[in-house]
């Protein structure tokens, strides 16, 4: 393991970390919160100084292989979340460590779950640094420093490694070839996007300190908002123009480039786009059908329904209803929902669209294949052939989380709350989305849950949006012992 | 598809069944239960003359492949349930066709799980009828038939694809060369072990009758019952040996088979007993220490532990206490312990023990490979290398059962039942094990489900008894076209 690579790299995420943090202490400044500013000051000390001496760590090789690249991102959003919860806790907005640490998990993992009963009490600076984590860990940090490391272009296996492992998909995706200018491409995007989001709202009269968190909050698909009721007492102009830019932003971000390159023709081209909308135009369809008499009029249920259909599968988070109380069926779906996800390479979470194809696909092969033992058969997506290596690593993904999740709801079921609460409590953070049924539906929160399922909950945040192995790497003894070239 | 071959099979099976029908029989006429008398003479003389009419059809051509022997297996299953049902029906014990369907279904395919909530008022050959089919289908009609079929030695692909049909595994299972020696065995073992359990309960001063349907349920891992509190009344004595017993039953019959023979060494390698005892021991520990409280004596509570952990994960489905009512810790390693299920080649549902052992071992494989993706390694099942094909073949299974579990879900959930019920209801059906947690709980029953969700779950409970190919294929348009070779 070359250490001092990983944490030189460690080092100038925290350094960047500590420079995002500055505009939080400019406006608490600028509101006169000087608790607030007081905390965030510190923060900013603390965070560049521990960035500064672990980038003075200058590694004597700078090749870093996967392993490397694991590791460095497994370590660095777990630093990155230890220094991002200073502000919760010197603020005294948040008491207890713990309860800090995991808001700011939930916070850079997207998912949006809150220990807080009542957000509306925290000072403005805290508010806005709570909903610009959701920003950040949306597109990642390190694929932030890509745009930045000198090193990434002399090296381009460094820069592979870490984008890899932090952007969600089953295949790497580079947009061009200089990993510099992947990064770039794609954070110009995310910022078009997130600029277009934020002018469509402030139109519709939303003030403008909520409209920059609400576009924090979907831009990342995070969900946390500014008032106690999420998104409900917004105008229905502002609900339908989250409930687009929520789902656009679980859009895989190569098609947005595809676009504006003006490959139409291979834009659409997309399979997993089009998976994407049929589930939910099916999903808006009958959750509509089921909530028909809950509502006065036809946009109000359609309203509802898109809204939420949007926030589950994209896991934003937000909710403009409380659909714990929904019949059963829309409840299930949501759940399925839950675990489906929005599309690779998005601020979205999940187990993403392309793995439930390319998992139907490799299940019907296997019917297939029962009736017809000695065949041979191959998955196609896009209209390409997807290798057997691949179709292999989709399916080891999938048993690998299927069997985190079920450990996880164990370890939370000690806490004895009911098999509804532990079940979706695991499905919506591992997940990314924020709230679930029962102890924690939409108008609940995660405080009541004990230290043990906190650490666990927390953990499945950082393996969702990580996709499992950067994390699961850290528990993995043989990562760490030295490999003798 | 070589129809009249599938035709000619199904034909047989009916008329083993209607021999096998013949003991309800003379029991109803012995207690001069006239009823059920009628009933049986009635339902003995519909699957002889279906059974005979089928059987009547020679076939043109004797080879059947892989898909043929599949789809024998999934019709035949359905003709036996619905024919195996008229007992019920004309006997006037259960009013209605579709529940008697899905109380049939349930013995048949040794869930266990029922729509009657006082059966002590159902005539006694009726209730010897319900629980012999347990007995039959634990080790499946089929794989009776090749003993008795002059066909099997001639043809031995006809066989091997039956019995790989109807016998749960990851490989399919001939102890000896001759295909009908090893149904022969596997036979043989059953009865052997049935009567030991027979005679130890009749030891404990069980009645004759109760001994005799209690040792059916637990040889088939079925589950069905005499008295409406499970066997929360019987003797301490007997409850150990009804646990000994599921566990037991829960066994690969191949481990029995080799201490026949006296290959103690081999028997003893066999790393999915293993798994098995560890997951067992492991339960009983833990659910014991979570309801320390809730008995007066040690002895007491291990055996409720005990007997609770073997009934689910044997997947038979009696009870000895309301574990709805434990703690939520010991209600989700219930739940575990439901879609782990027993061991490949027994007569337990659920996933099996060794595909959740190819499926860890498959998961750790992808960990290392995320770490050095140019790596090659294989994976050891009892020491022997497991092919790439088997693991993709597992993986794809899992999936598959995955996608199923979901859909199930799903469409249960249209009754608006609670989330619980919902979801333990398909899991103790699709694992075949009865009892589930909620609505569903030991102390109630299925009753209360549309005739939509009874549909569901009755084809859940086939597609979990005969590991899901061969009831999938009966809706897979392509099995229906003529291959032309």
């Amino acid at each position: 393991m070359n250490y001092r690579a990983v944490f030189n790299i460690i080092g100038k995420v925290l350094c960047i970390v500590a420079v995002f943090m500055l505009p939080a202490l400019i406006l608490s400044l600028c509101l006169r919160e000087w608790d607030g500013a007081r905390s965030f000051a510190v923060s900013v000390a603390a965070c560049a100084a521990l960035g500064l001496l672990f980038a003075m760590m200058k590694p004597k090789r700078k090749d870093i292989f996967a392993r490397e690249g694991l590791v460095t991102v497994g370590l660095a959003w777990i630093f990155v979340s230890l220094l991002g919860a200073l502000p919760f806790l010197l603020s005294g907005a948040i008491p207890n460590y713990l309860d800090c640490v995991f808001e700011t998990v939930s916070g850079f993992t997207t998912t949006g779950a809150t220990i807080l009963g009542d957000v509306e009490s925290l000072p403005r600076g805290v508010l806005y640094w709570r909903s610009f984590t959701h920003w950040l860990g949306g597109m990642g940090v390190l694929v932030f420093l890509l745009i930045l490391n000198p090193l990434s272009d002399k090296n381009t296996g460094e820069g592979m490694h870490l984008l890899r492992a932090e952007s969600p998909g089953i295949k790497a995706s580079k947009l061009v070839p200089r990993m510099k200018d992947s990064a770039t491409i794609l954070y110009l995007i995310y910022i078009g996007m997130t600029v277009l989001e934020f002018l469509l709202l402030v139109i519709g009269r939303m003030p403008l300190f909520d409209a920059v968190c609400l576009t924090f909050g979907t831009a990342g698909t995070g969900g946390f908002g500014v008032l106690n009721d999420s998104v409900a007492s917004y105008s229905p102009y502002c609900q339908w123009v989250i409930t687009a830019f929520m789902l656009l932003f679980g859009v895989n971000f190569n098609v947005y480039f595809l676009l504006l390159i003006r490959k139409f023709r291979k834009a659409v081209k997309n399979e997993e786009l089009w998976a994407y909308a049929g589930v939910v135009a099916a999903s808006i369809l009958i959750i509509s059908v089921s909530i028909l008499r809950r509502f006065d009029t036809v946009e109000e249920t359609v309203r509802a329904a898109a809204f939420q259909v949007a926030s589950i599968i994209s896991t934003t988070g937000y909710s403009t209803a409380d659909f714990d109380a929904w019949p059963q069926i829309a409840r299930t779906i949501l759940v399925a929902l839950m675990f489906c996800g929005a599309c690779a390479g998005s601020t979205g979470g999940g187990a993403k669209v392309i793995r439930i194809i390319v998992s139907f696909k490799a299940a019907r092969r296997s019917i297939y294949k029962t009736m017809h033992p000695n065949s041979v058969r191959i998955i196609h997506v896009d209209g390409e052939r997807l290798d057997d290596a691949t179709v292999g690593a989709v399916s080891a993904y999938m048993l690998v989380y299927f069997i985190i999740t079920a450990a996880a709801i164990l370890l939370v079921s000690l806490d004895g709350k009911s098999f509804e609460t532990s079940f979706t409590a695991v499905a919506a953070c591992l997940n990314n989305i924020g709230p679930g049924l029962g102890g924690v539906g939409p108008m609940e929160n995660y405080s009541a849950f004990s230290w043990l399922s906190k650490v666990v909950l927390t953990l499945s945040m950082l393996i969702g949006r990580l996709e499992i192995y950067p994390i699961l790497l850290l528990f993995t003894p043989s990562v760490w012992k030295k490999i003798h070239r």
